[in-house]
């Protein structure tokens, strides 16, 4: 069965639809992997084994197109306005005794609004969709491989430029351009290039005009995107020599990174990945300057379950994509932070990416 | 006083809180017009002439640096969770009879968690400050014309591609590109390179790997991103001799944007700029392929309030800045869209583009 079918089958197993009954869907990425549908704006009534996707005039002929290729099987319905899409679920859902829908994604306005035009009562349905989707198939894996490996290859084109006094906003324009042109389409998120002891100390910084100088530290977190699945790997490198508290942290970081990847296996919980990447720091007495998640999952949205934290429950299993990113950060004298993809196997994981791990910055190499 | 000053106080005459009421204001942009944070994760709790920003570990050193470079006035309040945001709303809104929220930003999911936590009552107060940040004071029009600058820098830096054989992807790539070495932080919104009878037939074409081919029409919609300011523009050509259908076309196109932008000044409904627009089109015999609306507001969103439609009552105000953008497409044959950003002034508007409206494809022209 082509896995579009096997998703949608699986998705009447979960929600367990009986005549009536029905399930509206509104995440967008949920809609995507379920349809192939890559639009801004659809829902999805799903109605005892049967799909309608609701969409502006717009988006018809795309939808149908994407729908084909995906090999789904789903009815296009025009809606010019969110008024008629709302009629359209009323009639769709007509003689349903309650409507399932994601109250993680509609807004209370509109959830008043479906409410009000609805003869059946609308009902949480949440953490179906996100449970689902967290499995990836074999093209998905390939899907995101490509995007790690266009990432690795950007990165190896550009890293030369740290020591050439470039500025963080150029490194950026550089990595991004150099993705699109390896074939992605576009980058997976706000690519981060912090340099220095007050940039690169910022988890989430965002790129400036800084230069980037002489015994910066750089932290590189960046992804690519393809066919809208994403990947997500981070380097983090030293700009001439390193002094010994940096080359003390950088190995430090590194070895949880690894002892995170290598935690990475079916059947244990997330918050072992975090644990073991947290032991290593502590050996080294830094933890305290560990201030985030140890990773995520990763797919048709950039950060997606499960989220990798000293809290969180879930089981890793095969075909889990996550991220495993520990790093240290402190202001005045900089961070750094290493990150790769993985993906869970039967046995263990598979790292995606393949950047080397080497924190020095190697001066530009002519290919011959 | 400070224009950050202002907008708070405007916002706090909009809302009229006394010491029994309070705002919670969710929207990302919104609390970016008030207090200068560009982060991804905050609320921003309204209090009686007092505004308290709720952000997470990440942003805390961020929002502190950015507030105080829009010389606003803010505690930043750090949360580690969403729980823990919702508690810091409680403990700031105790003793209010009601909380504002904005129903159109709130998750119904998030809606219930937070009353649930709340000793108040959540009331719907959704579009306040959409309406508050529609007139853009000097300082935003001059950063919108920044990136409206920077777009058309990059077109003309770029449209001497369309007659060399290259795809979409590639016009794109180099359009978004330059606009970054320009000095834009980034695209204002996915850049569409529209080309064919089939692709540029599809107003919100995504590029592609289709190469640009003789006696093709191409649609360009470009735009910058600056400071969190959008510009959006677009243009469209015909590579090689246009047919005699093309220049009907593109010549009803042109004549109807250029009376949209002549319609549009202080005090016009903005059903009337759609309605100039459909006239000349309809005078053409086209009417039926202009299948989507006239414009929208831009500002800190792509598309913002107004939105400009045969039914929108809104008035056009000193301020607004408004796209004017009118197309006609036919699957088969092709589509050409012209559209410009204007600001409007005391007695009429300004447009802040400045690209030609000439649809040939000029060549490289080297500068000496």
């Amino acid at each position: 069965m082509h896995s579009s079918l096997m998703r949608a089958q699986k998705l009447f197993e979960l929600v367990d639809l009986g005549p009536s009954q029905t399930c509206l869907i509104t995440d967008l990425s949920d809609i995507r992997w379920l349809t192939g549908f890559s639009g801004s704006h659809a829902w999805l009534v799903v109605h005892h084994q049967e799909l309608f996707l609701l969409t502006d005039g717009r988006y018809v002929e795309q939808a149908r197109a994407e729908i084909e290729a995906h090999c789904a099987v789903v009815e296009v319905i025009e809606c010019r306005t969110l008024a008629a899409m709302q009629k359209a679920t009323e009639t769709l859902t007509q003689g349903s005794a309650t409507v399932q829908f994601q109250d993680s994604q509609l807004t209370y306005q509109n959830f008043l609004a479906l409410q009000a035009e609805l003869s059946s009562t609308l009902m949480p349905c949440d953490s179906s969709i996100k449970f689902l989707r967290r499995q990836k198939d074999d093209k998905e894996i390939q899907l995101i491989e490509s995007a790690c490996l266009i990432a690795d290859h950007a990165l190896q084109q550009c890293v030369h430029l740290l020591s050439t006094g470039v500025t963080e906003n150029e490194v950026r324009d550089e990595l991004e351009y150099a993705m699109r042109r390896l074939g992605a389409d576009g980058p997976s998120y706000d690519t981060i290039v912090a340099s220095g002891p007050t940039n690169s100390a910022r988890p989430h910084h965002h790129p400036t005009g800084t230069k980037i100088e002489n015994g910066h530290t750089v932290i590189i977190d960046v992804g690519a995107l393809v066919a809208g699945y994403h990947s997500d790997m981070t380097r983090s490198f030293v700009v001439g020599p390193m002094s010994s508290e940096q080359a003390e942290w950088y190995e430090a970081v590194r070895a949880a990174q690894q002892a995170g990847v290598e935690a990475c296996r079916p059947g244990v919980q997330v918050s072992e990945i975090d644990a073991a990447c947290r032991r290593v720091l502590s050996q080294a007495g830094l933890e305290q300057y560990f201030t985030h998640g140890t990773g995520h999952g990763v797919g048709l949205v950039i950060h997606e379950e499960p989220f990798i934290n000293s809290s969180c429950q879930a089981i890793l299993q095969p075909g889990d994509v996550v991220t495993v990113e520990p790093g240290l950060y402190r202001g005045g004298f900089g961070g750094f932070r290493v990150e790769d993809l993985v993906v869970i196997t039967e046995h263990g994981c598979r790292i995606l990416n393949t950047s080397p791990k080497d924190p020095t910055c190697p001066p530009l190499q002519l290919t011959t």
